[in-house]
């Protein structure tokens, strides 16, 4: 069911196929980037109402209108929570979007970013707004390469804060799931460090959570799923998670609306609403945690 | 682009086309009925992973996987914040659903619902749980008639909680956002009742809001918007609003997780998710309230 695009350039359905029996279909008004990385296929359009939008393989990734609502708690929550952070490593995110929002956060030194594929980088920053933001950054590195060699590659407890912002964690990205990268996770974060990453849905993928909940709580002190509206993602909201190495309980507290306010033109994220995310309803806990 | 699936039994997608450039489609596995009543098309389809769903004028009103996580806060929220509640009426909610919901609350005298269109009732009793649920509890009574009519003929102070539960308030529900029924409803609302109302996505309804909101707070004390998250509605969330006579501010702190401990079977709420729900940030206050 998913859609060809190559020969056609305007007024076409594009498919969003994370689910078998489900799916986005998002009439863009004018394609204007169609083709393929060494790692996958990549597609930008322009679509009224909805902005500029990236697609990898077909899938809905992030576009202009909503990246906000994905990139604001990925950066914001784990910078908040942890004490005094300096250096921070994106892996993936190769849009530039969430690195552009870490760097909002003038009192980090360094904001390294590992991309895999080259080729979303290049695209991004011929047609969004972030890479410039990023790259004029002296602060900020780009890598290219993979996140789990870098890491692996890197001193013990260097890092703050390590946000992953893969595609969906399956096939291509189910090694950033894998023990083997949650171990060097840990040993790269300092004391007090965290780990935010993006998991899956949990109406769909409770399977993926029940794959990695074990995993993460093996290793960190504090293990905190949290639920995010995202629009445009398939049901409308998607599961991140946020691990802690040398804390117990989340400091939840730290996230006040004084803190909020101080991170320029925010826009989807309030105290009450961050301490709502991370407050799961039964119908969730069953799904993630297992019955 | 709406799929005309009056000769099709199986396998097929149902177009969502509530956004004029995005939709979804869902493969159903087995349509169970397909038919027009006296004011819409209606169809009932099983999916696989999805549950069985109710469709009207193609586009997805209701499923048995999704419908705890909109019917829960629209009845528990209104029902837990007004003091001592007798009295409540459902308009529309022709599905029985949420009045299922209602009626969890023993302390409850009597619940009305008054449906417009006898044929989405009939096939809910059919197809949907809920109907069974509603009409062996002898303090529930169904109307059939227009909710508009049946409030403008009811004595004043009447009631201690109105749930609005309408398709989307355009066109043929449009009157249900009129200042003449918002008139029917405070005065047939006792002192400290609560009116709770499905009004409209905000990303994509801005206009809507900015037309219901000073009709609102022009006749109630206290007026809330709330956004909950809903799967499988087209943006993932949906906006409701409170609206409270006689009581200056919201008594958020009425929704406990001991309150909402007490209802049975509760599947998508906790107090801290509540509180976040009417927590709005920046950029949907704009959208809502206008710039």
């Amino acid at each position: 069911m998913r859609v060809d695009i190559s020969s056609v350039d305007k007024s076409i359905y594009i498919y969003d196929g994370t689910y078998p029996n489900y799916g986005h279909f998002i009439k863009v008004s004018k394609i204007l980037y169609d083709g393929d990385t060494k790692f996958q296929h990549i597609t930008v359009a322009d679509a009224d109402n909805l902005g500029r939008i990236l697609f990898l393989d077909y899938d809905f990734n992030v576009s202009t209108m909503m990246e906000a609502f994905y990139h604001e708690p990925m950066a914001h929550i784990p910078i908040g929570i942890v004490h005094n952070p300096k250096r921070v490593l994106v892996i993936g995110g190769g849009d530039f979007g969430l690195a552009s929002h870490v760097l909002k956060h003038k009192n980090l030194e360094s904001v390294d970013m590992c991309e895999l594929d080259e080729g979303v980088a290049n695209v991004s920053r011929e047609f969004f707004p972030w890479a410039n933001i990023c790259e004029k950054d002296e602060r900020f590195t780009l890598y290219i390469g993979d996140g789990f060699d870098f890491l692996k590659n890197k001193e013990d407890g260097y890092y703050d804060v390590i946000i992953v912002d893969s595609t969906d964690p399956f096939a291509k990205a189910s090694i950033l799931i894998s023990d083997e990268f949650f171990d060097n996770v840990k040993r790269t974060l300092k004391d007090g460090g965290a780990l935010m990453q993006i998991i899956s849905d949990a109406l769909f993928y409770g399977e993926t959570w029940n794959d990695v909940m074990p995993k993460l709580t093996k290793r960190f002190s504090s293990v905190n799923p949290l639920f995010v509206p995202i629009p445009f993602y398939a049901t409308g909201s998607w599961g991140l998670c946020l691990s802690l190495k040398g804390i117990d309980k989340l400091p939840i507290d730290k996230i006040t609306d004084n803190y909020l306010s101080s991170i320029d033109s925010l826009k989807t994220m309030t105290a009450d609403l961050v301490r709502g995310w991370f407050s799961l309803p039964s119908y969730i806990k069953e799904l993630i945690y297992g019955k």
